[in-house]
């Protein structure tokens, strides 16, 4: 449990998108930070470390990118749409690009399975927000 | 629902401290990140913003502080407890400092409540932490 | 003077963007966020804060956007220039609209005037990487 | 060129520590930041990655945490010098952790050798700045 619905619902401000879809992004994306900053480092403490590298770094650049995302979300004073249109793109597809990583790895690290999961469902509340701000 | 949990129980290497208190530390790091950040922003919108002055700049350090604190907590990969014990205590106190300030304007600010309650928790699990890996 | 440039060098993997603009880019977007914090923080103390809330929100998110796109960029290893490349005009269009906000107070504050100054340095250094990478 | 100084010297507030010393502070915790955030993706490109895990790990965290320590130092409204000095230390012991692990590479990789004296230039700036909380 999550502390960011009574945050967004005791905002002076009103929000530009609907507070269901915006809980559900902000959640996913702090969630998506950690499980690919854990998955990284899982990644480096298998054996077979050298085929992994790959998803490290995907990895590493999706937790940074989930996390600004996140905070840019949690602001509600003075919102710019075009400024988080922008990032939600950008966050969208750096979650896909590490679940599609992570998927090839599924198979014999569940690690990268879990995390697979954290960035589709990352992946799927910044296209969800996207539509809702896009309107 | 965050993954943490799955991400700890799937990481190749063995946690020095027991999984239910990281777990409990590491998403109330990652909450409490998103609540501050939020909180700061909430005291930003309204009409008495100059006597949240102190509570918005505690609550901006504290959010840095838990961020970078889930980060760590979350690489278990070569975990130097030293390191770890002197970011918790950081964290444990940032967190003690904004509880307070928030909890001076909770009633008449609910998103100070709630980010107080935020707060507590986050230092609570460090302290908890703390006393886990000082064993 | 940073060690960005030596920490480029001594890479291994040859990076994707000639180095000059690479380095240009990485060192002002550390910068631009550093000045995006501190500026941030100045408009709280300032008396007119009332009038500085929009600038303070665009200075956040463009400090955490700065952050991010920095990181990315210091990572050579499997650089992946669409991520890249979105980030970096996202970073661009955050840049552009603090340095905006902050012209508008440029006359008034100080601490402004310099940080539309670092704003504008790396919206241009992002719009050099862009282009050096399209190519 | 960092823009660090002017931002300090145009902040509304007086700094409770000397400039000289808070300038320096301030950019060597974003120059090791980017430095180590560089040198543990140079690591993670090498062919011998296996013996520079710990290297990586001691990277990652020494980013994270010289990123919260600038950010915090930049921040000059309502400054808490305890939290400063908690994290300060935390900080110039993350830099020492991660110079000696890359001192220990520095014969084989260059990368590891700048990024070590970027993590002494901030293990001392974070040593100067605590004395002069200190006092």
């Amino acid at each position: 449990m999550t502390h960011a619905l009574q945050m967004l619902e005791t905002h002076p401000r009103r929000s530009a998108v609907p507070s269901v879809a915006l809980v559900e992004c902000i959640d996913a994306c702090f969630d998506c930070s950690q499980s690919c900053t854990a998955c990284a480092d899982a990644c480096l403490g298998e054996d077979d470390v050298g085929i992994l590298i790959r998803c490290i770094r995907l990895c590493q650049d999706c937790s940074d990118t989930c996390a600004t995302t996140g905070r840019i979300l949690s602001r509600q004073t003075e919102f710019a749409p075009p400024l988080a249109l922008a990032m939600l793109q950008s966050c969208a597809d750096a979650c896909r690009r590490s679940a599609e990583e992570c998927e090839l790895h599924a198979h014999h690290h569940e690690h990268c399975r879990v995390c697979a999961d954290a960035c589709r469902r990352c992946e799927d509340a910044c296209r969800e927000t996207l539509s809702s701000l896009a309107v």
